[in-house]
C-alpha cells in the first residue's frame, strides 16, 4: 500500500498523464477503496481520443476508469455493512435515489446520475477513491480481483440479455466481437441460447470469440449491404434469430440486426455510434420487432458475481493483457490499437 | 339485396373501376358475407396511387377494401357458430393457424398471412365475399354497421396502445392526426392516459382531434427540427411522455417521438413510411427506450366491439363522409384529397 | 396552528387515548409536517381491537394513523425540494433504500421497511410528525387535504389493479365493498374495464358501490358455497372475469375469485385474513391462473395524485364522515361499527 | 411393423388390458403414426387406480398413454409438411384453434381441448393412432425415439420454468423429486439458475436427483411443519429462493414453497393434488408473491427438441426402465410401485 494517490488523468483530448492527487476521505455512507484491478473500456478510449462522448465533454482534468475491483481501506460514518479489508467489486455509479426512475428500480437512467470517469465525475484509475457503500459489492474468496474488474462489463451484458429476454432454445445474433460482444456470448449461452452467431469486421476477433462459445461467425465487409449480411447470418444459423444484441454502434450492424430477427423478436441496442443512423424501421414494424435501448446496468451486480463465483460464466479467459498503474498509458495505447480482448490495469502492484 | 357482385377493383396503378364479379360460394369453415359498411384506409389510397406498398405489388386486378361490416348470407360446411342474418364485423385476415407465430398468438405476423386487399388477396369493397368463420365477430344490436366498419382501425389502435402499455396517469404523444391518430387518442384516454398531445402538419386535423379528446396539439412545420418539435410537445404537456404513438410514418415524427419520451418509456411505431429512416438511436439507447414495431392487430376485435357497445369509445364521430358503392371512386378521390376524418362506403344501399 | 402535539395513541389492545407528545424536529433529509386530514384504515381498527396484526404486535404505545395529508412546517438539513407551506400527501413509509428489493423498485417489501403506525413506528394521527422528504408528494392546488388523505388507499388500489393488469375491455370481479373495494372499482373503470361486479355480505355497501360505478353486485350469504357465488358473478356479468381483486381477506371470497376467473386470468390478493386459508388451487392450476399477492404500493403516488387532480378519479364521494382530532376516539368507534365508507379525521381544525 | 393395433386399454378403474383395436385412418390434416416409445405419466397411474382425475371420469374404455414418439406411416388429405417415414414427437393434444384462448396462444387451456388419454379421448399406447399434423414435430436424427418420448414431460417443465421466469443467477426450490421434479431441475439449470434445492419424502429419489444436477436436497418428514421445511431449504441454499416449482401436489409442499420464496418471487404450481388445500396466503400477500398455476405446455415442443438435440439438456439418463408393449401392464405395475425415474414402453419391438 502507498500513501500517495497516483491517478491516470485526462487533462484534455489526447492529453493523458499519471499525476499525484490527494487521497480522498470517505463521507457519510461512503467507503474509501484501495483500488486493485481496473478494466479499460472503449468509452475510456473515446474520451481520450475525442475529448467527448455525445454531450459529455471533458472540460476539466478527470481521472479515468470505471471498472474497478478494490479492497475497503476505510469506513465513512454510518457504514456498517463492510469492514476494512473486505474485497469488493464497485458498481461505478451514484444515483440520486429519490427521483421516480431511481424509486422504480431504473437507477441507471437517473437524471442526476454520477458515473465514474464520465465528466465531471472522477474515475478509479488511481490508488484510492471513495464510493457510496450501497453500490459496493463484496467478492467471494473464489473471485479474483481481475475477475472483480470484469463484473462491470459482465453486468452490462447481463442487462442486455435480460432486456432481450434471451432464454433456452433461442437463436441469437451478436453484432461486434469486442469486449461487449464477448460478454454477450457468454451470457446468452448461460441463459440457455441454442446457437449464437457473431459478426465483426476483423477475422482475428471472430476467431477468438469462437473459442469462448460463439457457434457461428460472419466476417463482414466494410461496405457490405446489411441485407446481404443478414442473409449470411440466417444461413449460418439455419433460421432467423429470436434476439439480436447490437454491440458495435455501427449503422450497418443495426440494420443487419433488424433484418435477421424473426417476427416478434427483439433487437437490443448496446453499442453507441453516431447520434443518428439510417435504419429500416418499416421492416421492424412489419415484423413487429422490439428495438430496445439499454444503458449500463441496474440490479445486475449480484448476479454477475454469483455467475463468476459459481463457474457458470468464465470471464478470466477474456483477459489478454495486464499492466501496472505506472504503465497505464501504454495500456491505453494497446487498447487504442485493439490489441487482445480485455486489458487490465493493476493499480496496486507492489513494484509500482 | 342484389344478385350480382359489383366490386371496386384496382386493375393497376391509378386504374380503379367498378366491375361485376362472380358471387363466391363459402367453403368448409367459411361464411358468405353480404357486405354493409366499409371504411377507406390510407393503404387503399397508396395501392391505388402507387400500385404497391413496399414489397407488395399489384400485378393482377384485385378488389379493394379491408374494413368491413356485413350480414352473414350463407354458411359453409361445418360452420355452426353463425346463422344467416347475423350482423358481424370481419377481421380481414386469414392466417395459416399452424406456424409457430400463429400458435403463439401472433397470427398478425403469420408468414403465410392472407390479408384482404393486400395483393394477391381480394378485398371486401363489393356486395359479397367469403371469409373463415373464426375471424368473423358478431355485432351486438347497439353497434351499427358503420361502427362495425370502424372496428378494424379501432383494433389497430387498441393493439398499438397495448404495445405501448398505456395506462392510468400516462402522458402520451401521438404523431399524426389522421384516422389512426384519432383512434389512438380515443384508446389512450380510455386506458386512463392523463394527457395526450398530438402533432400534425395540418391545423384543421389538429382542430378536429381536439374535439374528440386530445388535450394538447402541436402544429409542426414541414422542415421543423424534431428536437424543436419535441421541446414544444414537452412544454405543452409540462413533462416528457411515458409513451409515444407514431402514426404518420414520417422520419421527423419518429425522431420527435424518441426525443420527447422519458427514460424507460415506449415509442410505438404504427405508421409506415420510407423503407429506411434516419433516427436518433443514441438518444433512445441512453434513455433506455423501447421502440416497438407493430402491425395490424391480434386478439383485439372482441375488445374493440365491447368498447364501442359499452360506450367507452365513441367512434361514430370520426365518420365525416358516406358514399354508396356506386360512388366508390368518388369516395376514393375524397380520401385522396384528405377530406374529413373517416370515409365510409355503404355497399348495400337499396338505391345502388 | 398549535404548539403542542396532541396524538391519538394506542397504549395496548383496546386502550386508545389522546395524549400530548413532543413535537419532533426534522433530521437530515426530513421535513416536519403539520398534519391536516387523515383517513382511518381497517388495519387501525385491527390494532386497536386485537393489539396485533399477524406478527406485528403493539408492545409500546404508538401513535395511530397512516393516511395523511399535511403542510410542510419545517425543513430538515439538506432538503431543497420543498418549502415551508407546501401542501402535501405523505407516502407513509421509510424503506432502507439500499437492499436489493429497494434498488429493484420494490421498496414496499423492503425487509427493513418502517411503516407509519405499524409497530414500533409511530403514525400520523397527531399535529406534527417528521418524514423523509423523498416520500412526500406535493399536492396541486385543485386537490384538497381530504382528497390528499385518500391518496394512500387510492395508491393501494392502483397497485392492485396494476398487478392485475386490468385494461380496456376487461370484466372484473371485486370481492368486498369496503373502502378498498370502492377504490378498486374506481381504478378498474379508469383503466378501461368494461364491467365490474362486486360482492359483499352487506346490502347497503353494495348499494353504495353501485353509485360510484359498480355495474353489478352480488349479495353473498355468510355460509354460501363459493361455487354458487362464482356462478352468480358469472351470470351477472354474462361471462367469466379477466381479473379478480380480492379485498375482503375472507377464505370464501378467495375461492369465489378463483372459480369465477377465466383461464389465464389473474386473481389479485389485497385483503388480509386468517394466516392460512383453504382454497381450490387445482382449479387455479387447470385454468393456469396467476394468483398475485400484493401489499401497500410502490411508485403509485404520482399517478394517484394525477388521477385525482385531472378528475379521472373522483375520490371525494367516498368520504362520508368527518371528525376533528379531538373527536378521534368517536371516529374510531364509527369505523368499528362500519359506518359509512371513508372516515376522515381533521388534525388541525381551528376549533380543536 | 404389424397390421393389427394392439392397445393398452383402461376399461374401468383397475381394469387395464391389452386388446386389439382397429387401425385408424387419417382424416383431413391428420397423419397416421406408427408409435415407437411412450413414457408413463403419473396421471396414467391415477386413472388406472382411481378411474378418474378430478372431474375427468373413465366411463368408456379408453386407450392409455400421452407421451409418444412415432414414425409417420400415412398422410391424410392436405398434409404436405410430412412424408411417410418421418421420425416425430407428438404434442398429445388437439385444441379447437378458434376460441379466444387458442387465438391468443394459450391452446393448452382451450375449453374444447382434446388431450390424449384424458377421457373420452384415446391415448397412444398402441401400434397406430392418428393426430393433426400441426401438432406433430419432426425429430432430428440425433434425437432417439426414447428421447422423443421424453419431449412431452420436458415441454411441461419448460413451460413451468418459463412461467417462473427462472433465469441466470436464480436460487430455485423444486418440491418433489419425481419425473417432473427431475425435468424441472434440468430446465432450471439450463436457464442459468445458480442453485437448485429439491425436497421429497423418499431419500432414494433425492439421491438420484443429485446425480442429474440438484445442488441441495431436503428429505421431508411426512408430518413435518412446512415452516420447518422451508427453513431447511433456506439454510441449505444460504438464502430464500427467487422461484419455487411445486411438482408434488401436496398441501405441505405448496406451503413450503410459499414460505421459502423471497419477496416478489414466484411459486409455480405444477403438481395436482386435492381439490382444495390449506395454504398461507397471508404470507404470500405480505411478500407480494406470484402464485402461478400452469397446465401442460404451449409452444414448448420446438424448444424441447432443440434442447435435447443440442445437448443442452440430457434427458436420456432419466430413463431407468424399458418394456415392450406386450409387457405394458408390468410396466404400469413398476410405475405404481414408484420404481426408477422414467419408464418407457416400446410399442413397436420386433419381438412383440
Amino acid at each position: 500500500m502507498t500513501d500517495t494517490n497516483l491517478a491516470l488523468t485526462l487533462f484534455q483530448q489526447k492529453d493523458l498523464r499519471l499525476v499525484e492527487t490527494p487521497i480522498p476521505e470517505p463521507r457519510e455512507g461512503e467507503v474509501q477503496l484501495s483500488v486493485r484491478s481496473v478494466g479499460i473500456c472503449g468509452s475510456d478510449i473515446s474520451y481520450w481520443q475525442h475529448g467527448r462522448i455525445g454531450k459529455q465533454v471533458v472540460t476539466n482534468p478527470k481521472i479515468m476508469g470505471h471498472e474497478p475491483s478494490a479492497v475497503v481501506s476505510k469506513l465513512g460514518p454510518g457504514v456498517t455493512r463492510f469492514k476494512v479489508g473486505d474485497r469488493v467489486a464497485v458498481e461505478p455509479l451514484n444515483p440520486c435515489g429519490k427521483c421516480s426512475l431511481c424509486k422504480a428500480g431504473h437507477y441507471n437512467v437517473c437524471v442526476d446520475l454520477k458515473y465514474l470517469s464520465t465528466p465531471p465525475t472522477n474515475g478509479c484509475l488511481c490508488r484510492y477513491f471513495c464510493h457510496p457503500a450501497s453500490f459496493v459489492h463484496r467478492l467471494p474468496d473464489d473471485v479474483s480481483f481481475d475477475e472483480g474488474a470484469l463484473v462491470q462489463p459482465l453486468a452490462v451484458a447481463l442487462h442486455a440479455c435480460e432486456r432481450g429476454e434471451i432464454t433456452i432454445g433461442n437463436y441469437v445474433f451478436v453484432a461486434g466481437a469486442g469486449p461487449m460482444g464477448l460478454m454477450a456470448v457468454l451470457v446468452a449461452k448461460a441463459r440457455g441460447a441454442s446457437k449464437v452467431c457473431v459478426s465483426d469486421v476483423v477475422q482475428s476477433r471472430l476467431d477468438f470469440i469462437k473459442t469462448i462459445g460463439a457457434d457461428e461467425t460472419v466476417l463482414v465487409g466494410m461496405e457490405e449491404d446489411p441485407k446481404v449480411t443478414s442473409q449470411r447470418v440466417i444461413e449460418a444459423l439455419g433460421q432467423e434469430v429470436h434476439v439480436a444484441i447490437e454491440c458495435s454502434g455501427q449503422q450497418n450492424a443495426v440494420s443487419t440486426a433488424i433484418y435477421c430477427t424473426r417476427p416478434t423478436g427483439k433487437v437490443v441496442l448496446v453499442g453507441l455510434g453516431k447520434d443518428t443512423v439510417e435504419v429500416p424501421l418499416v421492416s421492424a414494424i412489419l415484423k413487429q420487432l422490439d428495438i430496445l435501448g439499454m444503458v449500463r446496468f441496474s440490479n445486475n451486480y449480484d448476479t454477475a458475481i454469483e455467475a463468476i463465483s459459481s463457474g457458470k460464466i468464465n470471464v478470466k479467459r477474456l483477459i489478454t493483457h495486464r499492466y501496472s498503474l505506472n504503465e497505464a498509458v501504454a495500456a491505453f495505447n494497446a487498447a487504442l490499437n485493439r490489441e487482445g480482448a480485455k486489458i487490465i490495469i493493476d493499480c496496486n502492484k507492489a513494484t509500482d
